[in-house]
């Protein structure tokens, strides 16, 4: 496992605008918010993505999700948000440390409106994607 | 607290492509999936948004989110993916009762790549932010 950057903020090492920590997680700023109030909430076990996180650092995770984002939501003003967590490369992961960011929405705020994805869906055969459900399924 | 499409799925009144379902949450194959083996993991307890969701329901879904990944990848062969959490309308919430996507992305399938974003990190002000982190900090 590499020492990233957010190992480093956990033990104190580097600054960062920490907003809360318990025994499992800390919440920063991030340091390049694509709105106001963006925040990053970080499990101290250190899994680069959430595929190898513990079951229980990511119920700790889940469990403060609520908290911090009505206090984002309470202080920024924003009503509606996003929760993003990216895994790989490809899918815009940037530190190899699990984080989950909160994401306050703006829509009207052209300098800073929060995500902005596009949404294709697919219509997939229905007994392809049966056969799909039931091949994951059998490993749950 | 309307009664959405996912509270019937969750009592069995509408078919789904269930991959997993435990005392708190259920998940099940995206009905309009942006790739192959988009899910959904959804708790039982009807919160419109992640804000309104319980503690403990909250940690039940994170718990969960490494275990399913795991199995959506191994049957999809993605090794990247995304975990997007939408609230509120602006935010791409288009089922008023709380859901955890799951994407694998595969960014070279043109027809169903995943989650496509634009990410446009902005600078805010040093001192502001340190404000606007001691705010939110104080509410947590």
């Amino acid at each position: 496992m590499t020492d990233s950057i957010f190992s480093k903020m956990i033990r104190g090492e580097i600054a960062a605008h920490r907003i809360y920590e318990d025994d499992h997680c800390i919440a920063i700023l991030d340091i390049g918010p694509i709105s106001q109030g963006h925040a990053l909430v970080i499990p101290k076990e250190p899994a680069a993505t959430l595929d190898a996180l513990s079951d229980d650092a990511a119920a700790a995770v889940g469990r403060v999700l609520p908290r911090i984002s009505r206090a984002i939501l309470k202080v920024t003003g924003a009503t509606d948000f996003n929760v993003l967590q990216n895994n790989g490369a490809s899918a815009m992961q940037s530190v190899p440390h699990v984080h989950f960011h909160i994401i306050p929405r703006f829509a009207d705020r052209a300098d800073g409106p929060g995500l902005e994805a596009q949404w294709r869906p697919g219509s997939p055969d229905a007994e392809e994607t049966a056969e799909l459900g039931r091949r994951i399924a059998r490993l749950l």
